[in-house]
């Protein structure tokens, strides 16, 4: 291992000047504008991952942006891991003129790399191919068995993905998804995010009568479907902000004593976290804390709400029917298809019989979690620990990354989310960028942990 | 009075054909390509006025379309009465090709007047005009003092009446204003409507963070604003359809025996009436019928609701704001400030302390009610018996017609709504259309109304 970390050491200027063009192409996947330079992009990363020394890699077309995937098998009798990333990158505004430099020719900057997708995701996922050639070309093998399979339609749904894991899943077969996409907790702190919350995401619709009525004729009589909207919607939640959707939380998984203890010590400040966000207190479910609430608890939240008159001043009008669109964040080991089906049916049943209640489903994704002691997350750990020269911290993340749970749900696999970002890497938004540590000491980690997970 | 009732039978034919003059001039207040035609059925109605034999009439400029008025102020110590109505008329959408005629060319067709205006309110003020002129032509003066006043905006919010009454308060002194500008309870059934619910009108923003968040990484840790708005209006009304707002029914005048009476002999069908709704069940205040409900008890009603995502499908978003606008029908004594004032403050002190409420209060009208004993109102039973041959009705409206609340208010004086429409009218919409019985009828009813007056 030894030689392997100072080949990547002595190499870091190259790497560092391949990274730079591979950002020069904006591999924009939104914008139809972009699409040869996207198609272009997904070459130079096949190329990328032959150089390294991985010869059986192709391009596979989709009806969309192709996917880059390759393979080297030659391990023998130890894990297979799965890279994934993604060469698209999210668009680039310019018309408010808030990038200092080009987002496409890339320049160095308190040891951070500026540039639209430096961080999200080329840094990142360049860091695993630069240490698949690190171990090949100091030692002709790798450690384990790699597939990596990087996509070009992250930034715009990827709607052709799920498709292609389902129609390939013998070919993608592995032991652990290793994923580089995400942040760590704080600047200098290493993390390991083990745990993401699924989502069922619903729209209701309570209809009454059959037409605009006028509100003097006809208030007082009628039940309003706006107020009855309002009125069951208010039935989701109890006054210690639990969920009080029958069977809810059947299959919660409690967090251990451990996560608590582990969610404490993280540098987590409540008091800037509420200035941040221009609100006096957080409030959530009785009994947990901000950290347990986002990571670990479900949620519930109205994303929008619309009925009657919505435009300027006043109009006596009782509108036959309203709209609210609802996500609930589910946690292990909550099902989005279980969970969507219980509110359907609580809302159904709470819905006053002078209306009609119907639901839509719009979107569901189960939660995901790797298991603080499985082989992934340990071999990270002793990855993140000897590259940063700091033992990493176990955090979740509350949002859902969707394709993780297809990974996991069609694989079999558990994900590791092995993040190099730092919470100052501006993605999606203008100057985004990298930090050149977590770059080259992300090379170090991906190489460190083929290693470990050998032996975990 | 036989012989002024004669007068008006013998000149039927005379008064349909003026009528019809009348209706030609498309007078319609809210398009200014008709200003010129709204200016001169201003002037005809002047001149109308003086061939009935009021010689003191006059057109008053507005800062919108002018008002006509006149007196007769020679009866000496009797009633005053100040008639009231409008000239100017909806505008009519020929688009859908559903007028079966000209509406600004009146034809007669089932022994109804058919085009825009006749009902609303043409039709029915030139009743006034003409039961003057009967007496005046008759015996050369009438048997009240009467002052008349028509102007050309009620169909485009009377923007300019409000002011003209509080500056021309001495002249428009009177004992009792008469109305005709609303309609019979069902065909066949001479109504008098004795009292007019109010209204307060108010817009209620819920703010709590300062954007929008990612519903994965924040749902769980603050307070949604469109959750606690829901969960306020919620709070507005408890489980037997009672307004929960502290001493909102302080002032509310209970029905009395004999008007639940009246009310209980009227030809409504409820089944017919949730048949036409499309619901399978009224519901409102526990204990009132539905005919109480929207015509003598308050209500209130969410009138509009937004916040958040309300585009299609979904918005991971948890957004800063969420607004409802939410109106309240008041009934006698209820006054539209104070209720204005309670909803406010209750609204602020359920808010929890995660969010700010702002409220903002669009609108307001006090009820309105005649008693059922007042001089108007009997002799208005009287003048309808004798016209219609039946004992007329007494109805309320569950609507606001916020200028008869200024006249009552301002001048202090009673107002008889004498409404000659049908439900069938079409009034603001197509083939709009004024039953001819109803119009000689009502130019009798007037007649004698003068005269009953003086008496009861």
């Amino acid at each position: 291992m030894e030689k392997i970390l100072n080949y990547i050491e002595a190499n870091k200027e190259a790497h560092l000047n391949e990274l730079i063009q591979y950002l020069m192409i904006p591999s924009v996947s939104s914008e139809s504008k972009h699409n040869e330079d996207t198609l272009r992009c997904a070459e130079w990363t096949r190329d990328a991952i032959k150089n390294a020394g991985i010869e059986k890699v192709d391009i596979y077309p989709t009806k969309g942006h192709p996917i880059v995937y390759g393979e080297w098998l030659e391990a023998g009798n130890v894990p297979t891991i799965l890279i994934y990333g993604h060469y698209d990158v999210q668009p680039v505004d310019l018309s408010k003129n808030n990038w200092f430099s080009d987002p496409f020719d890339p320049i160095i900057k308190d040891n951070k790399i500026f540039g639209r997708g430096t961080a999200d995701d080329k840094g990142q996922l360049y860091t695993h191919i630069k240490s698949i050639q690190a171990h090949m070309d100091t030692n002709g093998k790798l450690p384990v068995n790699v597939k990596i399979l990087i996509e070009g339609e992250e930034e715009c749904g990827s709607n052709n993905l799920d498709i292609f894991i389902e129609e390939h899943k013998d070919m993608l077969a592995c032991d652990t998804i290793l994923i580089s996409d995400t942040e760590w907790f704080a600047d200098g702190l290493p993390s390991i995010c083990y745990s993401l919350r699924g989502i069922s995401y619903i729209e209701v619709t309570v209809t009454g009568h059959n037409r605009d009525l006028h509100s003097g004729t006809f208030g007082g009589a009628i039940d309003n479907p706006l107020n009855v909207l309002c009125s069951i919607v208010d039935k989701l939640k109890d006054e210690y902000g639990r969920i009080a959707i029958p069977g809810f939380y059947d299959d919660v998984l409690n967090l251990t004593e451990e996560e608590r203890a582990n969610f404490k010590r993280l540098p987590f400040d409540e008091a800037e976290y509420c200035k941040d966000l221009g609100i006096s207190s957080t409030n959530g479910e009785f009994g947990y804390t901000t950290l347990e609430r986002v990571w670990a608890r479900p949620s519930l939240d109205l994303n929008g709400i619309y009925g009657g008159y919505t435009g300027e001043g006043a109009k006596t009008v009782i509108a036959p029917d309203a709209t609210a669109k609802i996500s609930m964040r589910l946690v292990p080991n909550q099902r989005a298809d279980d969970i969507t089906k219980k509110i359907t049916d609580y809302l159904v049943k709470i819905a006053p019989p002078t209306v009609t209640v119907e639901v839509k489903p719009l979107h569901g994704g189960n939660p995901v979690l790797s298991p603080l002691d499985s082989k992934g997350i340990k071999a990270a750990v002793v990855a993140m620990e000897k590259a940063f020269g700091k033992a990493p911290v176990f955090m979740r993340e509350g949002g859902s990354i969707p394709i993780v749970e297809v990974f996991q749900s069609v694989l079999g696999a558990p994900a590791v989310l092995l993040g190099l970002g730092l919470p100052g890497d501006n993605i999606h938004s203008h100057n985004e960028n990298f930090d050149l540590d977590n770059f080259f000491g992300g090379i170090k980690a991906s190489a460190i942990f083929f290693d470990e997970i050998t032996r975990v």
